[in-house]
Order: C-alpha cells, then sequence, then structure tokens
C-alpha cells in the first residue's frame, strides 16, 4: 500500500505549478497539514533542509559581527501601538492572547507578527553611550501572522525565520549595514540555493510598515510570478524615537540611534521548490540538501557481495558528504522514485555486477545523467560532481530569469508584457504610489524592486510623466 | 559611569543566594527582565551559552537516531483536551488566543505548553505500519506556562527547550528509549556541565500529567533545594489511544504504539550558575562557555610591544578554544572583574614584562590561581587547563552533592534532617501518595526520585509501613 501510493503520480509541473507544488511538499515529506488552520508542521526532511538554511545564513551573520539573541513571544498591546505606522500595518494580522492561568488579561498580549517594539524597547535599556553601538543582534523564531489563504512555505499563519535588529551612531553606517545584509541574502540566494535574484529598493507602497527604506531580493517563480525571499529595512531614526533608543555621542550630546531589521523565513524554500523542481519531485541544491548521495543496493537472490560493497561505500563517502544507504526491503525501482521525489541530488547504484567490475552508477537528479564510475574514486569523484550540479542548476535558472525578463518603455508595449505575466517587466517609472495603483488596477502586477535612477529624459513606461527611476514589475506571491 | 556599575559588589553567594544569582543572571548579562510579566531575554551572552549546551544534546540526539522537526505553537482546545489526565494538569497553565485577524475566533487556540496532542495527532496521520516504527522526533521551541512567581530560567512563563516525542512497537522499547534519553541527559549534566545529579523514577503526585511513569535527573542546589533538570516520559499507551496512535504490526494485527516524551529547558542554565558560581559571579563549565580564554593586554604608555602580542596570541588561540581579545579603553582591573562576573574560564593577561620574558600570565577563573607559561606553549597548556577545570569543578560539585546527601531511616531522624533543609535526604519509603503529601505538609520536602527497591524488611522511615523502595527527599525549586 505504502509501495502504491508512492508511485502514484504527480501532476507535470508545466501543467498545474500550484497543484504540483503542493504534491512536491507533501510527498517529498518536507511538510505535512495540520488541524491548525493555516499552520503547518515541518518534518524531519523538511527541517533538515531548513536546519541547513539556517546554517548557512548563521554562519555569515556571525562572521559579520552578529550574535544570536532571544525576545519575548508576547508583546504587549501598549509596547506595539508605540510606532504608528508599525502597528497600522501589522494589527490586522495580529493574534491576541487574552486569557492566561485562567483569567482574562487587563492587556491584551499580541504574538509577534515581528519584534522591532520588543526589542527596541530592551535596546531602550541596554544602550547609553557611543561605546555600546553598533548593537548587532539576531534572532532565529517564530512569528504569527493571521493571513487568510495560506500555503506550505510561502504563506502560513506561524512561520520560522530570523529578524536582525541593529542600532547604529550614524545613518551612513545604518544604510552599509541594511546593505550588507542584503547582500548577504542575494549571496546565499545565489551562490548556496542556486536561485538567482533581483535585488533593490521597494517602492513606497511596497515597504514595511515604519520603515524609511525596504530592499529585497526577489526570485521569479516557473508561473511568472515574483517571490519575495529576503527584506531589509532601513527605519531612520522612527523606532529609536518611537522606543526612546538613544546614547551619548563622543560630543557629549544625546542623540537618538539609527536602526534597521532584515529578515528571511523558511518562504525561501518555497521559493527552491519551484526554482529547481521537475516533473518527478523535487530537486535541491547539493549545499543544502540533508541527504547529497543516497546509495541504492540491487540485490539478486543468492548474492552476497552487494551490501558489503554498499556498505563500504557509504563509509566512505561519510567522510566526504552527506550520504544515506537505503536498505529498505522496497524495491530499487520504488527506492529511486522516491529519492527522486524528495530530490537527492545524487543517486549511486550498486549491483552484483558493478561489484565484480569494481564500478558504481551514479545517476545525477537534474539531468538524470547515469555514469559509471569507478569504485576508488567515488570519494574524489562525488563532491566535483555536487558542484557541477550546483553551477548547473545555477546557470539553468540564471537562463530561465534571463529570457523572462524583457524591457519596456512605453506603454502599449508594458501593459502587453505585464498582461502576459510572464516574468519581470524592467521599465522606466515615474515612482509616484497612483501610477504604480493605476498599473495594478490594469495588469495586477506592481513593482517588485527599484533598479536604480532611470536615464535622463526617460519617461514612465505607463503614465508618461518624468521617469525617475528603472523598476521591475512582475504579479508576486 | 559603566565602570562604576560594574564595580559595584553583588550579594556574598553565602549570605543571600537568591539575590546573588539574580545578579550574577544581570551582571553576567545573560539575561534582562522584560516589561512581559514573567518572560526574559535572552541576551547573546546567555544566547551563546544555550546554543553550546544545545549543540552539546543535541549531537547526542542525533547520535541515536532522532530526527529534528517543527509543529505548530497554537493548539486548538479541542485538540488539548483529548487526554484527560494531561489537560486536567496543563488547564491551569494555558495562555489562550481568542483573537485573530481582527476576530473573535470560535475555538480558543492554547499556546502549547507542550506537544504531546499537536504532535500525538500528526503521528496518527504519519504511521500505519510496524515498519514505519520507530518515529523519533525531537523539537527545539518555546513553550508557554502561565506561572504566577517567575526566576530568570528556573521559571518564566515563556521558556526555550527541546522535547522529544517517540513511538515504539512495544512496551520494552518504549522503557528503553525513556532510560537512553535519561542516560544522555545524566551524561550531558555530569560530564560537559560539571554538575551532578540524582536520576530516578518520579513517585505518583510528582509525575507528568498523563504519563506512566516520569523519571528525572535533579541537581542539588547550595541553599539544600534540589532543581529538577530533565525528565523523560514513559506513557504507555495512555496517548496514542487518546490520539489514535495505532499500525499494523508483523502479525497483521491493529495495535496501539506506545509513546515517550523527554525534556530538557534553559533552566539547566539556572542549575549551572548556582552550582559553580561564587562571590565575583559566574563560573562556566568549560564546553560551554561563549568564550573559554579572555586575553586582557596591560598597556603601558609608549609600549608597542603588548597589542601586537596579544594579537599573535588570540590568533594562535583561535584554532583550538573560543578566544576574545579585550582591547577595549576600559582599565586592566575593570576587565578582570568583568570577564570574572561573566565566567570565562581562563584569563590570560599579557604585559611588557612578559613579552620580555616571552611568556603569559595564566589565571583559572575557578580556583583564581595564577600561573605564568611560555608563549610558545599555550596553545598545547591551554587546551589542558580547561580540562583540568572542568575535572576539577565536577570533583568540588560532586562532593558538596555528595556532602549534602545523608541517609536516614527512623522518623525521628528522617524528620530532623528534612527540617534542617540542608539538601537530599535517602529514606526507605512505603511509596503511598498520602504518606508523601505528610511529609511535605510537615516539611516542606517531596520525593525527588525513586533510586531502588528497599531492602528486604525495611519500613517507611516517615509512616512505619512497610517500604517499597528508597527515595529521595528534598524542598525544590
Amino acid at each position: 500500500m505504502q509501495e502504491k501510493k508512492q508511485v502514484k503520480s504527480i501532476p507535470r509541473k508545466g501543467d498545474d505549478l500550484s497543484e504540483w507544488y503542493t504534491q512536491v511538499c507533501l510527498r517529498a515529506q518536507l511538510v505535512d497539514y495540520t488541524p491548525v488552520r493555516g499552520c503547518i508542521a515541518l518534518r524531519p526532511y523538511g527541517f533538515a533542509l531548513w536546519e541547513l538554511i539556517q546554517a548557512e545564513f548563521d554562519k555569515r551573520f556571525k562572521a559579520t559581527g552578529h550574535h544570536n539573541a532571544y525576545f519575548p513571544l508576547l508583546i504587549p498591546e501598549s509596547l506595539l501601538i508605540k510606532e504608528a505606522e508599525h502597528v497600522e500595518g501589522f494589527a490586522p494580522e495580529v493574534a491576541w492572547v487574552t486569557q492566561g492561568g485562567g483569567e482574562e488579561l487587563t492587556e491584551r498580549l499580541a504574538i509577534r507578527p515581528t519584534s522591532e517594539a520588543i526589542i527596541g524597547t530592551m535596546y531602550s535599556r541596554w544602550i547609553q553611550s557611543h561605546r555600546d553601538l553598533p548593537v548587532l543582534i539576531n534572532q532565529w523564531c517564530n512569528v504569527v501572522r493571521w493571513e487568510k489563504a495560506t500555503r506550505p512555505f510561502l504563506r502560513t499563519l506561524e512561520f520560522l525565520w530570523q529578524e536582525g535588529h541593529t542600532v547604529h551612531a550614524s545613518e551612513a553606517e545604518a544604510a552599509e549595514e541594511v546593505q550588507r545584509m542584503l547582500e548577504i541574502y542575494r549571496e546565499v540566494a545565489e551562490d548556496v540555493l542556486a536561485m538567482p535574484v533581483i535585488k533593490g529598493r521597494k517602492s513606497e507602497n511596497e515597504r514595511f510598515a515604519g520603515a524609511v527604506a525596504t530592499y529585497a531580493i526577489e526570485a521569479l517563480m516557473p508561473d511568472g510570478k515574483a517571490l519575495q525571499a529576503g527584506t531589509s529595512h532601513e527605519f531612520g531614526q522612527n523606532f529609536s524615537k518611537a522606543y526612546d533608543i538613544k546614547f551619548t555621542d563622543v560630543d557629549e550630546q544625546v542623540k537618538f540611534g539609527y536602526t534597521t531589521s532584515w529578515g528571511v523565513s523558511w518562504r525561501i524554500i518555497g521559493g527552491l521548490i519551484m526554482t529547481h523542481g521537475d516533473d518527478r519531485g523535487l530537486v535541491l541544491p547539493p549545499a543544502v540538501a540533508p541527504y547529497q548521495v543516497a546509495i541504492v543496493p540491487i540485490m539478486k537472490t543468492g548474492d552476497e557481495t552487494v551490501m558489503p560493497a554498499a556498505v563500504q561505500l557509504r563509509n566512505t563517502l561519510a567522510s566526504v558528504v552527506r550520504v544515506t544507504l537505503d536498505d529498505r526491503e522496497q524495491s530499487p525501482g520504488w527506492k529511486f522514485s522516491e529519492w527522486e521525489m524528495r530530490g537527492v541530488p545524487l543517486r549511486v547504484e550498486i549491483g552484483p555486477r558493478d561489484v565484480a567490475q569494481n564500478v558504481v552508477t551514479v545517476v545525477r537528479r537534474d539531468t538524470l545523467e547515469k555514469s559509471t564510475i569507478p569504485f576508488d574514486d567515488v570519494a574524489a569523484r562525488v563532491p566535483a560532481l555536487l558542484e557541477e550540479i550546483r553551477a548547473s542548476l545555477a546557470a539553468r535558472a540564471r537562463k530561465e530569469l534571463d529570457a523572462h525578463t524583457v524591457v519596456a518603455t512605453d506603454r502599449a508595449a508594458f501593459v502587453e508584457a505585464l498582461k502576459r505575466q510572464d516574468g519581470f517587466v524592467l521599465a522606466p517609472w515615474c515612482e509616484r504610489s497612483e501610477c504604480e495603483l493605476d498599473i495594478k488596477a490594469e495588469t495586477s502586477a506592481v513593482t517588485r524592486v527599484i533598479a536604480g535612477p532611470a536615464d535622463p529624459g526617460q519617461v514612465c513606461a505607463y503614465c508618461g510623466k518624468p521617469a525617475k527611476v528603472k523598476a521591475y514589475f512582475a504579479r508576486s506571491y
């Protein structure tokens, strides 16, 4: 019965991306739905993937001087409302605790939708002098936002993320920090997850509640929609004034600090599933694959050579990659399908003939190419193959992104391109919020990021007023 | 001003343990109080300590076949109430979400006080066959219990912990798992944290709500009170029946699984603070010290030899230990006090005379002993010194535990020993709940763990009825 369940095919990725996505999430055993509305369970395979992604970010945060810490889950309403724009942005999405220890509370407690309010409050106690700056703290935690429609990883009521919160003595240092972290997000997305992104500033409509400027990385999904995969915010002195984050500067003057925050969530997993997956299921970038290699022994009745060789192979590989030896009782064919569904970058098959010839058969998940490798070369060859897979996934995804990015400078081409719903449209833009809302009403697309200033004399591709910037437009998740 | 704050003395540990403890938690910058009732912020130094403790547990969980996963924070009331004893035990401590997305919810959602209910619900979906067993999953997460009195680490509304949840085909395998994890808890407490514990089964009064049997490790604090530092529970089929966790066995019969859970929280940090700390502040066991070595350069005006030597020392040590070079502008004396307060196991001082003689001065935090080491021997000598510190802390704490554990076999000695409130009293006991409640009423002490069966013919030290077991009694945190 288990065998049947696994073999049942999933929709083709090109036929029904949405159903394909859901099926891959479930069948690869990354997640499961739960009886808690909008909340998923991250199963061991999904959590292992998340742990590896976390580790890639975390080591880069630490290398740039950041420290992890932990702040309370529950935020009293009176703290949350101190920054007016911030609370206005988040209030509709808040889950409220109103009862505790058998009693009605006198003040509602928000489950953190993000932690600027509580962290700002603590920073006002911890920072007195310029010597205390910069404060560079990150928190890995769960947050809750009361979303209506939900999808595994992409949008869930509760999600896991990291939120960095920093305080600086000057606006310039804060601006530098925001770019530094955005660049780390780009680096992990592109170099580790092999998922190309565009990077830039958000429009006024799209920026974080309470921010002076929001920057983001955005990936392009196969249905032509953008996926925001990481954001980095400059707050100016908005939050330091709201939460009283002051310091005595070198010149003995008491000043408000400049704060930033930046976050990446498990949403990025949704991005890599859609970017790399295929009709057989998940395709994982090697750097974050819980198993980089799955060894499938092909046993014939009476043969006693295969298992010892497979065990030796596993032991050899274990020192260079994350490897599993699949010694379950199911058939090799069933195992092939399962490890393909679960996206393991390399499958190594070993049967009696391979043992006799002192070779193994290696199958790449990304191309499904088979090759034969001498047994003694495996430990040297496998890491190189994993690197080839990473490079190949990155190149393929980059090609897709480029192929689905068009430039439009006049209204007809701009509207037509957006209505095709086929990716990014890069266009000169006036930067007016009203113009963006008009574009959205007509095409369902908005700006994703602002790439830079417009060329001299350019006019807005949509409204014809003078263009200030070049912006990427697309529909989005 | 900062200098003044740091130098201000804390109460002596022997004079006022409670105030000493609070001051050490704050002054060592492990935690801070927050405006959220009963909730603390874990500051970077405290979080780094927690991360190192987590890593010690986590690698042992993984080595014994467990995988991490993540389940929802919010648990619908209808799920929580399925196991009657369980909900009765936890209901008074639950924080309830009653509003979300601007609306009153039709069903209250509990913030998890522990996750048996939601994990059991998911397991009933994931387990069909004996081939799916055992399921060995662990979760690192936050939980909320609505406590009245709170203390940093020891008792807080929200705390960080891990909870392992496993399912087995037989009672014997479940029992084995419970002991295996308890032994891992003992090993980390004693061998890594240098904190000796007693280990055993809990009495009926003291066991987890819904468990068939609870086992625990308990450490002894300097005020003679026991601190429960880890628990491991056998649930029999209670939870599998409540949450419908069934499997088809080899014999084709459908059976209920046997479940377990086991947990350790950041409370164990409270234990190690009280166990090892002294009048100068925190004393950290080397294995989990965020910095194992602090280098304090002693600069004289005009000297240009010390800083380069200190940097070289830092670079040399960085490959073998976690080291920080304190190049701040404060005086060496201020830095000595600060690193003592923060419990760094070894301080390395280097001044112009040291540089001239090609030596450094090393000060052990545990004994405050100074020694001089040739510069070139530092990388070899420091790890050995750290191991000496671990062994010495463990031996000292073991001696304390032994010195404060007495055996009592008759009522007068038993009651007198418990009223002295000076540690563990090991005594033959009848194992009756009524007897334990009487003992509590008279002495404030209860059983901490049951060590084993009574000797033949022994009677209960308190009530004189036939003794079934030998139990450790003490007051507790």
